[in-house]
C-alpha cells in the first residue's frame, strides 16, 4: 500500500482514530477513503456508486457521533463500504463478498459498529426507532441513534410506517435523508417530486438553521427550553414562509437541504442538531458515484459495475458471445415478444427495470411498463387491480424481496384468482449478496396458498414456454420462479408453445432410483447422471430423472407412475428443504399410499446460508454435484 | 317490514333506482338506510359503527357515479353494509356473516358492485390505481374509479405506496379520505396529526373549491384547460397561504375538508370534481357510529357490538361468568403479570390494543406499550430494533394480518436471532369474518425460516407457560399462535412455569393409533377419544394422543418413541394441511426412516375457506369431531 497516498486513512483503524483529527483534515480523509473504495472495488467487484455517494456522510457520522455506543442504522447496506473500512475492516476488505470474508452488507455478527440487518430497503427508520426507544427505556438516554436512508428507499411503505410512528412515539432519533435522486434505477413517485419541491424553500430552511445555530451558541438548546424553541421555530416559519413539509407536518423537525459532499458543513450541522430532543430529519443532497466521473455520469451501470480499470474507467467485461444469455434477459426479451402479440400484457416492476430486464419492454412500450418504485406490496396489489379490469400483468420481483408482498399475493391476487403472472427472479441461492438476498422461501410460503399455480423452468426454453402459457386466458395467478445467472443454450429463442398446467416430464429414463428436480438444478443432475453412466464403478445404476416443473398443481399421472415404479426417490431443489417441493412430493406419496424411501435435498432451515459464490455455497450445504452423486449412488 | 318507515329505501333495489331520486330526497334515504342498518345489525350481529359513519358517502357515491360500470373500491369492507343494502342485497342482508349467506366484506364473487378483496386495510388505493390504469389501457376512459379509505388505514405503508405511485402514473382516480379520527382503536401516528393540521386551512380549501366550481360553471373544466387551471389554482394558493399539503406535494389534488354527513354537499362536491383529470383526493370528516348516540360516544365498543336493543342501545351480553376467558384476555393479563416482573418487556400492537387485550398492560404501563397504528411490518421491525438494544418485546398481530410482516420476521428478526415474542392471535379458522381473516398460513410460511421457535398452546395454562418461557433469556425469535375464542378452564391463572423448548407431551396413552395435535384442537380430540372409549363398538381401539406443542424445533425423543411404537399416525391442526405441522411430522418420520401410515388433517389448500361459524366451517372442511372420530376408528 502506498503510504503517502493514504497518509490519513492509514492512521484510522477505528472511528476513535478519526475523531482525533481536526475538521480541516476531513476533506483529505474523504478523498483517501474514496480512492481506497475505487481501488478495492475495481479489483474485487461489488456495489460501487452508492458507497462513493455517502463518503462524506460516513466520515461525518463517525466523526460527530460516538460509535459504536451511538447507533448508525444503514438502510440497504450496499452503501456501507466506507463505513466498513473506517470501522476496523480495512485490511479484510479485500475479502468483501467472498466466502468467509467480509459480508457485502453490514451485520452485527461481523462488527459491533453494524447495528442491524440491512439487505432489504426501507427498514432503517423502524429499526432505529426501536433502538431509540430502547435507549430511553434502558437508561441510556445519552445514546444517539441515526438512520441513514436514501430517497429511493423512502418510497417503501415500511419507511413511511416508521416515519409515521416516529412522529408519535417519544424519541430523539435523527434520520439522514440521503437524497441522490436515484434508487438503483431512477427513483419514481410522488415522494421524489416532493423532495424536489422542498429544495425550492432552501432559503427558509437555511435561515431557520442559522437561527437554531445562534440559539445553540446562546445555550438555549437544552431540553427545558424545547417548547420555547418550537414556538420560536414556528414563528420564524410563519415569518418566512407558510410552507409545511411532510416531515414537519408529522412533527419531525426538518433541516436542509444541505450539500452532502461538503464534509465541513455536514459535520457542523450534525454537531448543531445532534443533541436536540425529539425526532429530526436532515436532508442532504449527494451524487451517486461522486468523485468518479464515469459513475457520476451513469449511476445505474456503476451501481455494481464488475471489475474495472480505476484509471481509465474501462469496465473489464468478460466475452459473453459464447455464453447463453442470463435468465433475466430471456425474461425481458420474451415479455416484449408476448406483449407485441397480446395487447393486454403490461409489465410491473418495483424499481428493478434494469435488474430484471423489463427495460427491454419499457424501451419499446413505455406506456405499458410501470416502475412503481421500491414498493413490492403495491406492485402486487396494483397488478391485481389491473388484472381485475381486464389487463394481463407480468409483475417481476426478486424472490427475496417478494417476501414483502406475501399478504398481497394471498389477499389481493389468490382470493380473487386474478390473472397476474408473478415472475420471481433471483430464486434460489444468489451467491455473494448473502442471506438477505437468497430467494429460498418462496416455494414453502406460496405452495400452501389456494388458487395459485407455481412453476419453475429447467432452462430458458421452458421459461419461455411457461411465460407463454401463463398469459393464456383463464390461467389465474401464476408464479414462475427462476434463478440469477446464465441459462443453458446459445439458441435460446425457441418457439412459444403451451405447457399443460400441472405436467412434469421425464428427462432421463431409468429403473433403480428416481430423481425429481425443480428448476435449472435439473441440468446439474443431468451432468451427474452422465458421470454415473460413464464411470465403470457406477454405470450399472440406472437413474431416472424427472423435471416436476409444477410444484402446484402436482402431476398426478407422473407421480403415480413414479410411485409405482420406484422404491427410492431423491428430490432436489434450489430452495428450502423443509416445506418445499420435496415435501410436496412426500405429502403426495403419503396421501396416495406409496411408501418409497424419499431423500429430500435442498437448502437448510436450521440456519441462514452465508455469502460466497453459488458453487461454494452449494458445496457448503451439500447441494453440489458431488453431494448429489453421492445421494444417488448410495 | 314497515312500509312507511322505509318509504324511499323500499323503492331502491339497485343504485339505478337511487339515481331516479332528487338530491333533496337523499337526506331521507340516508335516514332510512341508517335505520335499516341499525335494525339489521342489532338482531344479526356484525360490524356496526363503521357502516353508520359512511352512510352519506355511500349514498352519494352511488348517486353520483354510474356503478357498477364506475368502480368503488372500499378499503376494509366492514364499512360496506350500506353499500351492500343499496346494491341488490337488502333482502338477503339478514343472512350477513352466516354460512352461505352474505359475506361480511365486499367480494366480486357476490356482486358486480363489489370490485376487490377488502379484508386487510390499506390496499384500496393500489387496487383502484390498477383499475384506473386498466380503464385507460382498455379504452374505457369514461370509467371513474374511486377508492374510499379511512384515516386509520392511511397509516399502512401499502396506502402510502399506492399514493406515491398514483402521483407518478397517469390516472384520473378519486380517493375519498374518510377521516373519522379512528381506526378500530383510535388512530395513531403522524399522518393523523397531519390530517388534523390540514383542517386549520379550511378557509383556503373552501375558497379554492368555490373557484373551481365557478370555473366548472364557466365550462373551463375540460382537459384542454387543465394546465391553465393548475396555474390558477397555484396562484390562488399563493395568494391565500403558502401551505403545501402532503397530497398536493405529491401532485394529488386535494379538496376538503368537508362534512361527510352533509349529503347534499358531498353530492355537489363529487359532481364538481368527478370529471377532473388527474389523481385527486377528497377529504371528508365523518363520525364513526353517526346517528346512533351510544355508538357515537364509544366507537371502539360499537365497532362490532354483538346483539343489542336498537331502541335503548342496551347490548345483549351473554352471561359469561361461567365461561373460561378468551385466549386474548389470558394473553393480556399474563403479559401484564410478566411485565411487572421483567422490566425489559414492552408491548407492541398494530392498532389492536383492545382486539388483542394489550390494553390491560397499556392501562397500567402506558410507557411500555406501543400502538403503532395499522402497520404490521413496522410493528415487527420496530420490535426488532428494541430487541437489538436490550428490550424484550411482545409483538401481537392477528395471524392473517401477520402475512403483511412476513419479510420483516425473516429479515429483521430471524437473521439476527432477535428476542422478540411474536404472538399470533386469531390463528386458525376465525369463523364469520371469512377467508381474509382466517389465520391459516402462518405455520407453513414460518416453519421453513431458520432461527425461529414456533409453538402453540393446547389451552390457556399452556399459553401462560409458553409466554413465560418465551421471555426467558436467550430464547431468540419466538412465535406463539393461539386462536380466537374462549379457552378451557375457569381457573385459568396457573403458576408460570418454564416449558423446555422443543418438547411435546403425551396427553393420553394408547397402543393402536397415535394422534398428534397442535393447539387447542387437541381438546376436541380428547372429547373424541372419550367417545371412542365409552362406545361399545369402538372401545377396543386404543388411541394415544400427543400434544406436539412445538412445530419448530420438533421433539426428537417423543417422535422417536411414536415412530417406534405406531404404524398409524394422525396429525390434526387448525391450519393449512399442506406445509403445516403434519407435513413437518411426515418429513421427520421420512428423514428418520420410520414408515408409518400418516393421515394429515388440516385445512384445504385447494380453495379458500368461506365464512360461517367455526363449527360449521370445521364440518365443511372435515375437521369436526365426527370427521376426526372417523379418521381414528377407520
Amino acid at each position: 500500500m502506498d503510504k503517502n497516498k493514504y497518509r490519513l486513512l492509514n492512521q484510522i483503524k477505528y472511528p476513535s482514530d478519526l475523531r482525533k483529527l481536526t475538521i480541516e483534515q476531513l476533506p483529505q480523509v474523504c478523498q483517501e477513503l474514496r480512492e481506497d473504495i475505487i481501488e478495492e472495488v475495481s479489483a474485487n467487484p461489488g456495489h460501487f456508486a452508492s458507497s462513493l455517494g455517502v463518503v462524506e456522510i460516513t466520515v461525518a457520522l463517525h466523526y460527530v457521533f460516538n460509535t459504536p455506543e451511538d447507533r448508525i442504522v444503514w438502510d440497504v447496506g450496499h452503501q456501507a463500504y466506507g463505513h466498513k473500512i473506517l470501522t476496523g475492516r480495512r485490511e479484510k476488505f479485500k475479502t468483501n463478498r467472498q466466502l468467509h470474508g467480509i459480508c457485502p452488507f453490514p451485520t452485527p455478527f461481523e462488527s459491533e459498529y453494524d447495528t442491524f440487518t440491512c439487505g432489504h430497503a426501507s427498514n432503517s427508520i423502524s429499526a432505529a426507532l426501536g433502538m431509540a426507544v430502547a435507549a430511553k427505556q434502558t437508561g441510556k438516554s445519552n445514546r444517539h441513534v441515526v438512520a441513514v436512508i436514501g430517497d429511493g428507499s423512502m418510497s417503501g411503505g415500511l419507511a413511511f410506517e416508521g416515519l409515521n410512528n416516529a412522529s408519535s412515539t417519544p424519541n430523539d432519533m435523527l434520520i439522514i435523508l440521503n437524497d441522490n435522486d436515484m434508487s438503483i434505477d431512477r427513483a419514481v413517485g410522488g415522494m421524489e417530486k416532493y423532495l424536489l419541491n422542498l429544495d425550492t424553500n432552501e432559503t427558509y430552511n437555511r435561515l431557520r438553521f442559522k437561527a437554531s445555530q445562534w440559539l445553540h451558541a446562546k445555550g438555549y438548546l437544552n431540553e427545558d427550553r424545547r417548547k420555547g424553541i418550537i414556538r420560536l421555530n414556528n414563528a420564524l416559519k410563519s415569518a418566512l414562509a407558510h410552507q409545511q413539509n411532510i416531515f414537519e407536518g408529522m412533527n419531525i423537525r426538518y433541516f436542509g437541504p444541505f450539500d452532502g459532499h461538503n464534509i465541513e458543513e455536514v459535520v457542523r450541522v450534525l454537531q448543531q442538531i445532534k443533541d436536540m430532543k425529539g425526532p429530526k430529519l436532515l436532508h442532504l443532497h449527494t451524487v451517486k458515484g461522486k468523485g468518479y466521473k464515469p459513475a457520476e455520469k451513469s449511476a445505474t451501470i456503476w451501481h455494481a459495475p464488475g471489475k474495472f480499470d480505476p484509471k481509465t474507467g474501462k469496465r473489464i467485461l468478460e466475452d459473453d458471445s459464447n455464453t447463453p444469455p442470463k435468465y433475466q434477459i430471456v425474461f425481458g426479451e420474451t415479455l416484449l415478444e408476448l406483449a407485441q402479440k397480446n395487447a393486454k400484457i403490461v409489465g410491473v416492476t418495483p424499481a428493478m427495470p434494469t435488474g430484471c430486464s423489463m427495460n427491454i419492454m419499457q424501451k419499446e412500450m413505455p406506456d405499458r411498463v410501470f416502475d412503481v418504485g421500491i414498493a413490492e406490496g403495491h406492485a402486487v396489489t396494483f397488478s391485481g387491480g389491473m388484472a381485475k379490469d381486464g389487463l394481463q400483468p407480468f409483475c417481476n420481483i426478486y424472490s427475496a424481496f417478494s417476501q414483502r408482498a406475501y399478504d398481497n399475493v394471498i389477499h389481493d391476487l389468490a382470493i380473487l384468482k386474478l390473472p397476474v403472472v408473478l415472475c420471481l427472479d433471483r430464486a434460489g441461492l444468489v451467491g455473494q449478496d448473502g442471506p438477505t438476498h437468497h430467494g429460498i422461501f418462496d416455494i414453502a410460503a406460496l405452495r400452501s396458498v389456494p388458487n395459485i399455480t407455481i412453476a419453475s423452468p429447467m432452462d430458458e426454453h421452458e421459461l419461455r414456454r411457461l411465460m407463454y402459457t401463463a398469459q393464456l386466458p383463464n390461467q389465474g395467478t401464476f408464479v414462475i420462479r427462476y434463478p440469477r445467472g446464465n441459462s443453458e443454450h446459445l439458441d435460446w429463442k425457441c418457439p412459444l408453445e403451451e405447457i399443460k398446467i400441472g405436467t412434469g416430464r421425464i428427462i432421463h429414463d431409468g429403473n433403480d432410483v428416481a430423481v425429481i428436480t425443480l428448476g435449472p438444478i435439473g441440468n446439474d443432475v443431468e451432468k451427474v447422471i452422465q458421470e454415473i453412466e460413464s464411470d465403470e464403478e457406477t454405470k450399472n445404476i440406472s437413474v431416472a430423472h424427472y423435471d416436476i416443473r409444477f410444484v402446484k398443481p402436482l402431476d398426478n399421472n407422473l407421480l403415480t407412475e413414479i410411485g409405482k415404479k420406484f422404491k427410492r426417490i431423491i428430490t432436489i431443489e434450489d430452495g428450502v428443504r423443509d416445506g418445499g417441493m420435496g415435501s410436496a412430493i412426500l405429502e403426495w406419496m403419503d396421501d396416495h399410499h406409496f411408501t418409497p424411501e424419499i431423500i429430500r435435498m435442498g437448502l437448510p432451515t436450521d440456519h441462514f446460508v452465508e455469502h460466497g459464490t453459488i458453487d461454494e455455497l452449494r458445496k457448503l450445504v451439500g447441494l453440489d454435484n458431488t453431494s448429489i452423486k453421492q445421494a444417488i449412488i448410495q
